[in-house]
């Protein structure tokens, strides 16, 4: 409270800043940033709790922009506070190479928690990193040692709330009771097609209530800063619910055009940005100028944070002398690393070993390790029981009220909603302490398209457990049967696709997954059982593709991944026995990381002089890359028992060997057949 | 009102036929058909207008099961009330090749209006279904002639509730103010991970009613068929608004694990089975036998529903003598049929015409031809300035109470809800009368990737105008920059995805995305300007891919589609100035629509004996099934101005020149270079 001209003056320095970095790239969105300067200022200078110099101290509060376009409102903020950004970096705003892009990506510019800009996708993130605090606290946090107590502040617009993936996590947020989780919806009534009239007249603030939030109201945002700190106090002080403050703002406040749409996405023009600098005591001739007396005052918060992180880090040093054992495995968390040996946990095979479906595989794997990385925090989208991704004697992650777990759990309930479930995971791996996994048929991963495409882009470890992974799920029909799915996150960079065929590559599926630090894997897994392959060991298979069968003499390499191995397997004793043909087979469970490999390796298991053919039970779109023939599914699936559909297709012994001998019949005539693997010149990477 | 002994009997006889269809199968969920079964006795024997020898009746009601895992409620309906559906379908539930698979198809079986099963789709498409009515209603009714004035049911479970993309239809459909929609929702307490207290404990009834909806409630939704007649009377009276109605059900009613999730997706067992029939005083010796009394009350309704239809027809004839046109303009569109000589407006364009966005192109598509196809019905999701959807002087589809349209509009506001706009989208479809399209950014179509699946697998015509298409729409960034969106949808089966370069091939994949009765399209299409090329025609494009430049003695080819087209043009300039290499140039704006070209053709565009360069500034993956070599972007883009985006990662002709130089060099020692069109066996399809 007691709010001064000083105060006036740092909230229409955020509004300039953002009209002369939209004006100066000729590109990008004032209107977000001017509407929301009021509610920024407080809550950035008398709310938030950071060190500009020191981006990733964990118990900083977090800020989500969901209303990612308005990132001049964060990127102003951000060098305002003192963070390594800079005004050259602000001129550079929407330009090649920059650290500020056109929407905000959290491994390039310090202060940048989550990727946003996707609507929708930053409320989600923010559920994601509230879940994080509420579990870190209730694991590291002792009497008298309150490590780790910060909020999540998030910002969000008439998009964010009309998409469907913020109506999930918001109702999820809603019941796992999240006191620590303050969202602010810019109320500006006004959407890219123009008024929210013409297709927005919920009652927002009814549809939070119902989904079990606490909802405020701030009736002038543009002005008010006394009532917007009366909100936020309100929101901070309320413990067992989210709230949403409903803020009424004025998009574009201060431009000859505030409030209507022609402010959301073009730049000012050259006389409102004057008329705006004159209306509001700046001098019109000059751009991207931040008063002094505001650097002062922000400068000033900003020392303040770093102060408390200080005293937070003499408080760590008690913790550490006190619980040791904690503090050392809150640091590792933080670092990234993984403990010491973990990967001796990871279940190991042998053919004698009984045949079992990889989503039962993938249990194992989880029940074994579980114990031993303890920050892996599960879940499901409702299919627990078919997903198998809950370890025996797990804690449910929810509020003590529910009776039905706490917030120490490490198994999430999501509900049906895949894609929100995405985006939490996005945000529970932005956090810094936990790894996220969660269960849902591989066929619904495509729900949640939008959030993995952003876990690939923001660089984060995660892991889909995506079960059901083929016409191999049978009964359910093509409805639920994955066809062009693999190829979509296949083409996604930075995604890692793994299809592993047995026991030892679903461990080592895991195990990759779970070191690579800066890459979200999804891990398609059978229904169906699957033997225990001769010739698949952890180590060939973290190579992404190997030999699992050589042969001298061989004709052909059938390349497969997944419950197709082990049919390659018998097709080419088929081959041998009926037809006389020599086959070798190399399983390839993950394209990436095959690609990652050596050209001499890659050559060495897919080599020249002989045709391969690929044998997947889905869209062959990809496999040219790696093989002469293609044998797949372009078509949907059909409902009925696995071994019908599969039969149907020809996806047996008998129907790969017929292609087989095809392919080896139409390349008999070429000399030197060369390998796919050569090309004429590298990808850019 | 006035129920008796032969209802409870119906309605116990729909129970048992779910238990047996399920237990026969070993599949299957029989828990919602036997919870839900009293609501479908009332219904469809009290309520629903139907003639099961005409499943396609314009006027019928429609009916969807959004919890489509339910159906064997929806295949034993069909059965007893006499559509083309017998018993011995029933037995072969989820079987290979049976009109009765693991969730409703709806090309597949007589009297399934849309594909139902991916949680949260069905509800959607009751909305498209019901705009559709409203629309038809609007358009073609006159005074005293109420030729269309149908309901559109919907049953729908927790799991639909928690899939966002219900929320955003549903948002939508209050807006809307639908008064023809009355949606059923079984609140039966039970997911798959038991008891909805684990994750759903938000208010639904307030939701809904916080997006404008009317909701009912019946207490006893097991036995209380007065209560249920009740609400679904005041709902069909209740005229501005949809109806949920919430319906208090106990799942498996009837076994002896009624009311657990241990019902939902399990058959039960033999005993339970015996025990069920034994307390409804059924002959548990007996499976597959319905009361010869129900089906004489049901046939009894049916004929109604066939009187009814015969009425209608009358009225029909009447409106033909007094409407004769639009009569006509009616039953050309049941047919599916398109006005003749539409195509005449399609736009060409010269190489003297000034170059334009795609976009912008495919504006200019829209506004010629929407005078002559009045069944096109627009929208975006609000990027309709970006998009370009809206043609000039259209209305708005909005009730009329809003000032804003009218239902006889034919541009919808979808607000920003990508994934229920493609769902509504399905339902506007499946209607029979309108061909819809929408817009949003390609990348966000991925957004939308659920429903775009169903649009595919249920085979019907609709459009995506996908624009903002590469990293060409420049300062946004990498979180709007589509990489791998097109090899998504060129994986799915029965897409058709277009990429054109320019006004006549955008002119063209208007024309075959709207002469293709089963199969929806994607266009992608620029956000910067293109120009018209030399060479492009109609005729030549569509056949998906054709040869835009030939030259005598060409040492490549080079193929590309839509903003890359122009710059191959000039990188054959460039190769053949500076580096004496001739090079011939295909456009290839769409794969689905050039492999079904025969073989000679495709041939002869994709020759034997040089090799083939593909240029596409995003994912390679699935290029390598037509070319050589690929150039393309396996990684994400950056923000920027275009034309430096477009810099930085070398599509310039000199970028392309360079990688057909490495081409033409690496290929040059292999005697008679195989085009990749040669293949050694067919694919399935």
């Amino acid at each position: 409270m007691g709010y001064t001209d000083l105060d006036t003056r740092a909230v229409n320095s955020i509004r300039i800043l953002a009209a002369d970095g939209t004006f100066n790239s000729n590109s990008g969105h004032p209107g977000a940033p001017m509407g929301m300067a009021p509610v920024a200022h407080v809550l950035f200078n008398k709310f938030m709790k950071f060190n500009p110099k020191n981006p990733s101290w964990l118990n900083r509060d977090r800020f989500v922009l969901s209303n990612g376009h308005g990132c001049m409102l964060q990127y102003a903020l951000l060098h305002m506070f003192g963070y390594e950004l800079s005004i050259d970096d602000l001129k550079k705003f929407r330009t090649v190479d920059s650290i500020t892009p056109g929407h905000p990506e959290a491994h390039d510019t310090p202060g940048i928690e989550v990727t946003t800009g996707p609507l929708g996708q930053g409320i989600c993130n923010a559920v994601g990193l509230a879940i994080a605090q509420a579990h870190t606290a209730a694991t590291f946090n002792k009497d008298g040692f309150n490590l780790v107590d910060n909020y999540t502040y998030c910002f969000l617009g008439d998009g964010c709330l009309m998409e469907g993936v913020s109506s999930e996590a918001s109702s999820l947020a809603g019941h796992l009771q999240l006191g620590n989780l303050i969202a602010v919806w810019d109320d500006n009534k006004i959407t890219i097609d123009g008024d929210t009239a013409c297709a927005f007249t919920e009652d927002v603030a009814k549809r939070y209530e119902a989904y079990g939030w606490e909802v405020l109201h701030v009736g002038d945002g543009d002005n008010d800063l006394e009532s917007i700190e009366k909100a936020l106090k309100a929101a901070q002080e309320t413990k067992d619910k989210p709230t949403l403050i409903a803020l009424r703002t004025t998009i574009g406040y201060g431009s000859t055009q505030q409030g209507t749409h022609g402010v959301h996405g073009s730049p000012l023009k050259a006389d409102d940005i004057k008329q705006l600098k004159e209306k509001f005591g700046f001098n019109p001739e000059e751009s991207f100028v931040v008063p002094q007396e505001v650097y002062d005052l922000y400068h000033k918060h900003a020392a303040e944070g770093a102060a408390a992180e200080e005293e937070w880090n003499k408080l760590l040093a008690k913790y550490a002398e006190k619980y040791p054992k904690e503090h050392a495995d809150l640091q590792r968390r933080l670092k990234g690393d993984l403990p010491e040996g973990w990967e001796k946990s990871l279940p190991t095979y042998t053919p004698a070993d009984p045949a079992v479906a990889s989503r039962k595989l993938s249990e194992t794997v989880l029940s074994k390790i579980e114990a031993v990385i303890p920050e892996l925090i599960g879940g499901s989208a409702d299919l627990t029981g078919s997903n198998l991704t809950r370890w025996k004697g797990a804690t449910d992650f929810q509020p003590e009220s529910t009776g039905l777990g706490t917030y120490a759990g490490r198994y999430i309930r999501y509900g049906v909603r895949e894609h929100a479930m995405g985006a939490i995971m996005n945000g529970l791996a932005a956090y810094g302490t936990l790894i996220p996994y969660s269960g849902t048929f591989l066929n619904f991963v495509s729900y949640a398209a939008g959030a993995v495409r952003l876990s690939a882009l923001s660089q984060v470890r995660l892991i889909w457990v995506a079960t059901h992974d083929s016409i191999g799920l049978g009964e359910d029909g093509p409805t639920h049967q994955p066809i062009e799915t693999l190829a979509h996150f296949r083409a996604l960079p930075n995604c890692m696709v793994w299809r592993p065929a047995d026991g030892n590559e679903t461990s080592a599926a895991y195990y990759v997954s779970i070191v690579s630090k800066h890459t979200p894997s999804i891990i398609a897994l059978s229904r169906q059982n699957l033997p225990q392959l001769e010739g698949s060991t952890i180590e060939k298979v973290i190579k992404g593709g190997y030999v699992l069968h050589e042969v001298e003499g061989a004709q052909i390499t059938l390349v497969s991944t997944g419950s197709e191995v082990c049919i390659c397997v018998d097709a080419a004793k088929e081959l041998a026995e009926k037809h006389n043909i020599k086959a070798r087979i190399v399983s390839m469970p993950c394209f990436e990381v095959f690609d990652a490999q050596s050209k001499e390796y890659r050559l060495s298991v897919l080599p020249d002089g002989i045709p391969s053919l690929s044998v997947e039970v889905m869209s062959t779109m990809g496999w040219e890359r790696y093989t002469h023939e293609q044998f797949g599914l372009n078509r949907f699936g059909a409902s009925g028992a696995y071994k019908d559909v599969y039969k149907k297709f020809e996806f047996t012994p008998e129907g790969i060997a017929k292609r087989a001998i095809a392919t080896v019949d139409f390349w008999k005539d070429v000399p030197n057949v060369r390998s796919p693997i050569n090309r004429a010149f590298q990808q850019l990477i």
